[in-house]
C-alpha cells in the first residue's frame, strides 16, 4: 500500500497555509457537533520516528476548545505496569468519552510493530496482536465511535536527514539516541512490517489514510483536509444503529485532489525498438513454458489478472504471454457483465467458480476488480457495497496465497491521447471495427471517475502477497514484455 | 457451549409429529417469500456421524417445492479436484442463488473438524481455515444470506447404540466402517475441537443453534420450530442494507421453551452440614493462600466473575473466598450500574480498567456480564447491542485468556422458594434489612425472562478457555466450599 504514495510530491507553504487557516472555523464547528452527537473520535497518527506525527497534532488540536479533547503521546516501551497487563489493556484505557476527541500521537501501531521488528514477537503473537486490534477497532466503532486513522509515510533519506538537523537543535537533540540509527538501519524491514499490519488492518469500519509525508505542507494538508471530510460525511450520517460496517461509507477518505496520484506517475514514454522486443519475446516466452512445467510438477496455482482501459492491449498482451505455453496449462477466462446464474450469486462466487488449480495457470481478462471501477462508477452496486469489496478483495487473494498461488495483477495504463488514437485506427480499420463500441466512448467521458477509482483500487489493495504491477501501455512491445518479465519473475520468486 | 444441553431430554413421537405437522404450510409459505425477497437461505446441519444430518434434511425439504431448493450433501473426503483448490473452494460453489434454499448434510466445518483431530492441520492451518470460515460467511451475510447453523450433539452412548443398530440394518450397514468406529473411539477429541470451532464461529452474523439430538423428536422439533421462527423473523425485518450484523436482531434463535434448560437441571438439593463445612473451608482456604503465592512468583493473573440471583448469597461466598488471602494480592471489585465517566465509555471499558495485573486476582461482585443480563431484560441498551454483546464478551475474555489468565465464572443458583424465604429473613433482621430493596422485588416478577437470558448467557459464553461454573446455592455452606473448589483446581490446572 505505501509504494503507492508518491513522496516526492510538495505543495508551497503558502498555498498550504491558506488552506489551513480556511479550514479552522469548520472545524471548530465540528467539535460542537461531535459533542452534540455524542460520539468518540479517535484520530491516530502513525509513522516512523520524525514522520511529523507531533506536528500534526499541535495542528489538529491548536484551534480546539482544551475541554474536549485528550492528547495520548503512546511510549514505544511499556511501563512496567503495562507490562503485567494484556496489551490492549493501556489502549483502552486512552479511548475517549462519548462527545470527546481523542488525538493519539501513536497508538497501538507502532509498539506492536516495534516489537515485530525486533523479534519480540513470533508469528503466532503477532497474528493475536492483529486480531486483537481488528476486534478491538470494531467493537469502538459497533458503540459509535468514528476512527480517522493516518499512516504518514516518509522516505528512509527524509528520515535520515531529519535525524540529522533534529541533532544538531539545541532543544531537539535529545530525542534523537541510538536506538532511533538503529531502527533508521532496519527501515525496510520496517516497511515490510508496516505494510502487513495496514493491509490486515484496513478494515470497512477503520481504514487506513496513507498520507506522503516528506514534505510537510503536504502532510498538514491532507490530514486536516481528511479529518475535517470524514467528520463532516460522519456527523450528518446517522449514527450506527446496527454495526461497525454502517458507517462504512462515511468513511473511507478519498485521494485528495492537489496530491499526484499513482497514475500520474506513470512513465508512458517507456518504449521498446522491434529488434528489442523481438530479442525478448522470445527469451520471456521460452523461460515462461519452462516455468509453467515447474508449476505443474510442484502443484503451484498461477493466477493472473490483466485490468486496464478500454484500448489498452490487453487481448495483444495475453495472447503474447501464452503463446508458447502448453494450452494444457493454463486457461483464459473473459470476465464481462455477470449474467444468468452468475448475477444470482455474490460477486465473488462466479471467480471462485474459476480459481486454478494447483499447477494451472489462470488468466483473467478483467476480474473481481470491476466491482471498484464499472460497478462503482455506473452505480450497478450501492455505495457501502463497493467500499467494503476492497477489504473482501484482499480476503479473496489471501485465501488464494494461503493456498500457495502465484498472484499478478496488471493495470495497463494508457495516456488518453493514445487511447484516442487507437478508437480512431479501430474506426478505420475494417477488420477491427468491431472491437469498439459505443460503451467505449462513454467510458472515455468519464474517465477522471476511472482514474480515481483507479487510483483508489491500487492503493487498497496492493498487498505482500498480491501486489498490482502498472504496466506503462502507450508502446505496446514494451508492455507485453513487462507483463512477461512480471510473471516469470513473480513464479521464480516463489518456486 | 455443548456442556450446556440436556442430551436426556426427550419429547414423545405424538407430540413432535403434530408439532411437525402445525409447520408445513407455514414453511410452505415461508418458501414463496424467499423467492420474493430474493435472498438466498443457507441451513447447515453438522453433527458427528449418526447425529441425525440426514433425518433433519429430509424433514426440512419434505414439504418444500423442489424447484426452490438444492442438498448438498458434503464428503469428509476431497476429491482430486477439489484438493487442488483453496479449502473453501468447494463450499463456494455451492452457495445457493438468490431467493435459493441450500440445505447442507455437513458443510465447511466437519471436513476441517475430521482433519483436525487426526492431525492433518497443524495450529497454524487450524487457526486460518477458522478464519477464512469466518470471513466467507460474513461475505454471504453481508451480501444478504439467511444463514442458519446447526450443530447436532449427541453423547458417546448414543452414537455407538446407533452405529451398532446401523451395521445390522440391511440397507444401512454399509454406511459404517471401520473409520467411524475409530472416529467414535477419538469422541472426547471430537467434541474438544468442535467447542473450539464452535466458540470461534458462534458470531452476530452467523450464530450457532446447539441442538440436543440423542432424542430424535426433540432433534427434529427444534430444528423445524428455529427454520421457520428464524426466517419469519429475517424475512419481515428489511433486508441488511449495510452489512453483517444488520441481520443480528434477526437471527439469533432462542431457547425452545419445552426443553429443559440448564438451570433448570441444577440439583438444588446439594448441601453440606456445618462440620463437611468447616473442615473442607479449611483445606481450600489453606490451599488457595498457597496458590496465591504460586500466582504471584509466576505473573499469573485470575479472574474470578460472581454472578447469580439476588439474595444468592454471593457477598458471603466472596467473603469465605478471600478470608484467608494475602489482601496485597487481590482485590475485589463490587459493580453497580454505570455513573459519570464509566457510562461515557464503551460498556467493556471500565472491565477493562480493573484487569488484575500478572500475579493478581480481581474478583467481580456482578460483572460484563450485565450487558446480556440487566441491560437486556430492562432495555437499558438495544437489542443489537445485548445480542452483539455474546460475542464481544467471548472476544474480551479470549484477550485475557490470550494474556495467560485464569478465569473462573460462577452463576450462584437458587430457587424461587429459596429466595422468597432469604428476602423474608431480611426484612425481618433488623442488620440486614439494609440489603432488601424495592428492586429486588421488581427483579424477582421477572424472573422467568431473567431465567431466559441466563440460559442463553450460560449458552453463548462457556468457552474452553473461560468456562461458566454453576453453583448450585440454596445451601450456602455448599456453595462457598463449591466455588473455593472450583478456583483452586482452575488454578491448580494451569500452573
Amino acid at each position: 500500500m505505501l509504494e503507492s504514495l508518491d513522496l516526492s510530491y510538495s505543495i508551497s507553504k503558502k498555498k498550504a497555509k491558506e488552506y489551513l487557516f480556511s479550514l479552522k472555523d469548520e472545524w471548530r464547528d465540528l467539535q460542537l457537533q461531535i459533542q452534540e452527537v455524542n460520539r468518540p473520535v479517535l484520530i491516530i497518527l502513525e509513522g516512523l520516528q520524525a514522520s511529523g506525527k507531533g506536528d500534526a497534532v499541535r495542528r489538529i488540536v491548536a484551534p480546539l476548545d482544551p475541554r474536549g479533547f485528550h492528547v495520548n503521546l503512546t511510549q514505544l516501551e511499556q511501563t512496567e505496569e503495562e507490562r503485567l497487563r494484556p496489551p490492549l489493556w493501556r489502549h483502552w484505557l486512552s479511548v475517549p468519552g462519548y462527545g470527546e476527541i481523542g488525538v493519539f500521537n501513536s497508538a497501538w501501531y507502532l509498539p506492536f510493530i516495534t516489537d515485530r521488528v525486533n523479534g519480540k514477537l513470533d508469528n503466532h503473537a503477532w497474528s493475536a496482536r492483529k486480531d486483537e486490534i481488528r476486534q478491538f477497532e470494531r467493537q469502538l466503532v459497533d458503540d459509535g465511535a468514528i476512527l480517522i486513522k493516518f499512516w504518514l509515510h516518509i522516505s528512509k533519506k527524509e528520515q535520515k536527514k531529519r535525524f540529522k538537523k533534529m541533532e544538531k537543535s539545541t532543544y531537539e537533540g535529545w530525542r534523537i539516541s541510538d536506538k532511533d540509527w538503529k531502527a533508521h538501519k532496519k527501515y525496510k524491514a520496517y516497511i515490510h512490517t508496516i505494510e502487513d499490519i495496514l493491509v490486515e488492518t484496513d478494515t470497512p469500519y477503520a481504514p487506513w489514510t496513507l498520507v506522503a509525508s516528506d514534505d510537510r505542507h503536504n502532510r498538514r494538508v491532507h490530514v486536516m483536509r481528511t479529518v475535517t471530510d470524514v467528520l463532516k460525511r460522519c456527523l450528518n450520517n446517522p449514527p450506527p444503529s446496527h454495526s461497525a460496517a454502517s458507517v462504512l461509507s462515511a468513511s473511507i477518505p478519498s485521494h485528495p485532489p492537489e496530491v499526484s496520484s499513482i497514475l500520474d506517475r506513470v512513465d508512458l514514454t517507456r518504449s521498446l525498438t522491434r529488434e528489442e522486443y523481438q530479442r525478448e519475446l522470445n527469451q520471456y516466452q521460452d523461460r515462461l513454458r519452462e516455468l509453467e512445467f515447474v508449476c505443474y510438477q510442484k502443484r503451484k496455482p498461477v493466477v493472473i489478472v490483466y485490468e486496464g482501459w478500454d484500448a489498452a492491449g490487453k487481448g495483444g498482451n495475453i495472447k503474447r504471454l501464452t503463446q508458447k505455453l502448453d494450452p494444457r496449462g493454463y486457461d483464459v477466462i473473459p470476465i464481462a457483465a455477470p449474467q444468468g446464474e452468475e448475477a444470482d450469486h455474490h460477486y465473488l462466487w462466479r471467480f471462485w467458480r474459476h480459481i486454478p488449480k494447483g499447477g494451472h495457470f489462470a488468466i483473467y481478462d478483467r476480474s473481481w476488480y470491476g466491482r471498484v471501477m464499472v460497478e462503482r462508477i455506473e452505480g450497478f452496486c450501492r455505495t457501502d457495497e463497493w467500499k467494503r469489496a476492497y477489504y473482501e478483495i484482499n480476503e479473496f487473494e489471501r485465501h488464494l496465497a494461503q493456498f500457495d498461488a502465484v498472484i499478478v495483477k496488471f493495470w495497463i495504463h494508457l495516456s488518453k491521447e493514445e487511447q484516442w488514437r487507437r478508437f480512431e485506427e479501430r474506426k478505420n480499420t475494417p477488420h477491427k471495427r468491431h472491437k469498439l463500441t459505443d460503451e467505449d466512448y462513454r467510458n472515455r467521458e468519464k474517465w477522471d471517475q476511472y482514474a480515481e477509482a483507479v487510483n483508489e483500487m491500487l492503493e487498497r489493495t496492493s498487498t505482500n502477497y498480491a501486489p498490482w504491477a502498472i504496466i506503462e501501455g502507450d508502446c505496446k512491445l514494451w508492455a507485453r514484455i513487462k507483463a512477461l518479465k512480471t510473471v516469470v519473475e513473480a513464479i521464480e520468486e516463489q518456486i
